[in-house]
């Protein structure tokens, strides 16, 4: 993993990533004892303070030890997950199953404050987010144009948000105008949107595996199959078994997302990526690319999406301000190519427009040129809470535990080893006020019974630790097994 | 009409508001000399001025007129529109018609601050609502929680405005609670979702007639049939016609707007409202009752909706702030009885959740009692406008002219004589910057091609008097009729 190296980043931080670096591409194996430090100064023609400042980060997410009297040492990490997959049956699946009702049991107990919730991908660590900047935006624009909250927004909607988009967008490598934009109530809204746009009742889509796990009520209510294709931990989506499903034309439609994806924190390699894209234009099946967490990838230029090479408009992308900038404004936009008019319509006639003042607050941050140092401090800070969790579950969860190795966003996947029922865990952490996700939510088969899927966007304090140790000493429990480094655990904390 | 004789309203506007009831009822017929001022003082037990100040009202609302040495007189108001209906045959209509780029085009002659619009329903006199106090709301909620922006608003949102909305149904004869209540994207996004969890496509849904006319795409891209309903401008919805319907199984939902229908403003009668909930709970027939108009009644106290009445869960009450007090914030809500937990799931797999940020703005004004002040002054308001859109009606349209007497709302239906089209007015209309939506756009059928609807919800200023009066000059060329009484047509006045 490497950071962006730009003037928002000090030199001791850069030195730290790049370290990081090498001890997830495993350059840098568990065991193994650091350079000395003035070895390295001299060789990154640094100071020692500067080298000191990079350890103790490194030290801090978990990834190096200090020994006494010996040097630092690089701390056992887990393994990451790896696996051959086979493609599964396309399934109805009923959306009234327990499976909603895990997850409303989830959401109950996000929303109560008395839980501590170390699972979802709902953005709350405020402090994560320019809320105070955007809130004076806001307060701005109430103040100098009061009557906005009493004017009716037609579609289709701030033009002024749509062009900061495309100017943006350029970047990420999609030539796109404001008109080819449609604004929608966050990425579900986007993904609902072109799923009726695009499909019929009947029809089968074509899924990641593991996969969103709202997708899957989502295409119930729309009476859609799903077909959950091989995706590898690392590379995403199997795009031979994808060549195959569209020869023998099985699936209608595609939902990807092969930037940072979520739950396996994956980035599509970019030669991938442009064998999709062709693959979709050639088959003539449209691809709903979820680009949610596209602008979180570690990996500095960003790697450009799929849409980028979408020549012919079967690409339909679909994203969100939800996780990036402003997760409770609920405001999201889709590219649809071909199908933009059709989208756009379905828009107006579903839920009209997006508030005005949301948009233009955001417009106005976007203008004013603060996104990009905001992503920059927020991918450094969840690439650091990751692997700060990555280190506590090195050391908690049972040995041969295997979690993924993001290269975006904020949540990983953790397979557990031996017999364990996540769904069985999880109601029993739900009863300690401790709030996971359960793999069996992200898929329709039973191949996920014994994962997790973590999160790391809330505040990273002791609460939160202790969750984490008290999910893997749990786990231990179950399975018999001894943690990877047993160090005890601790008691609850205070709530802070 | 007889608006709320609350501590609010001064003696002479209650006045006026008497006589404009007797006016519109036919009591007092124009042409007639209204009593001597002394009299009225006398009978009414008012003060000379009292009198004069109502006089004076009823004048602006062009209701009366002053002759010299002779007094007041009524002035000529239109008929009303009545007419036998008949059931049309249930079409699928397509959802890329000519109808859907009309409605584009009406949408981006809105959106075009040349345009004089005198049509659309959407709020634009920003000076109409509480714009000002609700933006300092919600700067206060920026100053105390400022990282309300960065978390994330899981479903089912603000508990806050659940229970505020809970509260203020009570009042409306709804007896709720918060938890029956799921939040939506305004009152388009609450039919959506409940279209889609009590049909499948095929099915065929049960329309008043005209009606509102975004009902027709969004049954379209839902592959749902429309069956359009004998509707009775005064008395709304045909139950007989209904009854046969139901009996028939030719219907499998019902969309209604009992409580000022847009776009005929009428309001249901009480004991039809009760016979309505009653036939739906027999035939097990979701009705989905569009209530965005109901606070919005002239008359006091409110009539309660027909989900006052509905003792087994057969309606779906969808209603929405946007037309009452926050126009940009889009939330709307829906308390689905016995559907209650279907469209709540699909609400989150469709769209989430609602902005915190603006669902407790709004909660807040509820709670601080501005909402009933407010409502009564934007009832008068949009009463008075009507009355005087009606006057500027009865002196620059065709003679035989007839138009709807609203109950509620801000929009009026009108029906042109003799042979005219009105998407060739609309067309003609929009070359000089003037917006009508033709009466096409509100019916499958070509019953209503000689029809337009009006608006009121637009600063009542000279611009859009002379849109209106240009309006009926057009109308007279067409149709080749006298205006009814005709005072010659202004030059266009400057833009304010």
């Amino acid at each position: 993993m490497s950071l962006p190296l730009s003037s928002g980043q000090t030199l001791y931080q850069q030195l730290a990533d790049s370290f990081a670096e090498s001890i997830h591409q495993g350059t840098l194996k568990p065991g193994k004892r650091l350079p000395a430090i003035r070895r390295v100064a001299q060789s990154h023609q640094v100071s020692v303070n500067t080298v000191l400042n990079a350890w103790q980060i490194l030290e801090d997410r978990g990834l190096i030890e200090a020994r006494p009297q010996s040097g630092y040492y690089v701390r056992g990490v887990m393994p990451a997950v790896t696996r051959p997959v086979k493609p599964l049956p396309a399934k109805i699946n009923d959306p009234s199953t327990q499976k909603l009702e895990l997850i409303e049991q989830v959401f109950a107990a996000q929303n109560n404050a008395d839980y501590t919730n170390i699972s979802l991908a709902c953005p709350q660590d405020g402090t994560f987010y320019p809320a105070a900047r955007l809130g004076r935006i806001t307060s701005g624009i109430l103040r100098h144009n009061p009557d906005i909250i009493g004017r009716y927004a037609l579609p289709p909607g701030s033009e002024r948000l749509r062009e900061e988009i495309a100017r943006r967008s350029l970047h990420n490598g999609i030539n796109l105008t404001a008109q080819e934009i449609t604004l929608t109530h966050g990425c579900m809204e986007a993904l609902q949107l072109a799923l009726r746009a695009v499909t019929k009742p009947g029809d089968c889509i074509g899924l990641e595996s593991p996969t969103y796990f709202f997708l899957f009520p989502l295409l119930a209510s729309l009476g859609l199959k799903a077909l959950e294709i091989p995706t590898d931990p690392q590379q995403g989506l199997s795009l031979d078994a994808l060549e195959m499903l569209l020869q023998e034309k099985r699936i209608q439609a595609l939902i990807a997302m092969p930037g940072a994806q979520n739950p396996l924190g994956y980035v599509m390699p970019l030669e991938n990526k442009k064998r999709l894209a062709k693959l979709v234009s050639t088959y003539h099946v449209p691809m709903l690319e979820d680009g949610l967490y596209d602008e979180l990838q570690f990996d500095w230029p960003l790697s450009p999406p799929v849409k980028a090479f979408d020549s012919d408009g079967w690409v339909i992308y679909c994203t969100s301000f939800t996780k990036t900038v402003a997760p409770d404004f609920r405001v999201g936009w889709t590219a649809a190519g071909r199908f933009h008019q059709t989208i756009a319509r379905l828009k107006a006639v579903s839920s009209m427009s997006e508030s005005r003042l949301l948009c233009e607050t955001l417009a106005e941050f976007l203008a004013s040129g603060g996104y990009d140092h905001h992503l920059r401090s927020l991918r450094r800070r969840y690439a650091a809470n990751l692997d700060a969790a990555r280190g506590i579950m090195a050391r908690h969860f049972p040995q041969g535990t295997r979690a993924t190795l993001p290269k975006g966003g904020f949540v990983f996947w953790v397979e557990l080893p031996g017999k364990v029922d996540t769904v069985e865990m999880f109601h029993r952490l739900l009863q300690e006020q401790i709030c996971v996700t359960p793999g069996a939510l992200y898929t329709l088969s039973d191949r996920y019974k014994h994962a997790l899927r973590l999160s790391c966007c809330y505040p990273f304090d002791e609460r939160y630790t202790w969750a984490l140790k008290r999910t893997g000493a749990l786990a231990c429990e179950i399975t018999g097994l001894a943690p990877g480094q047993d160090q005890g655990l601790p008691l609850r904390p205070q709530v802070v």
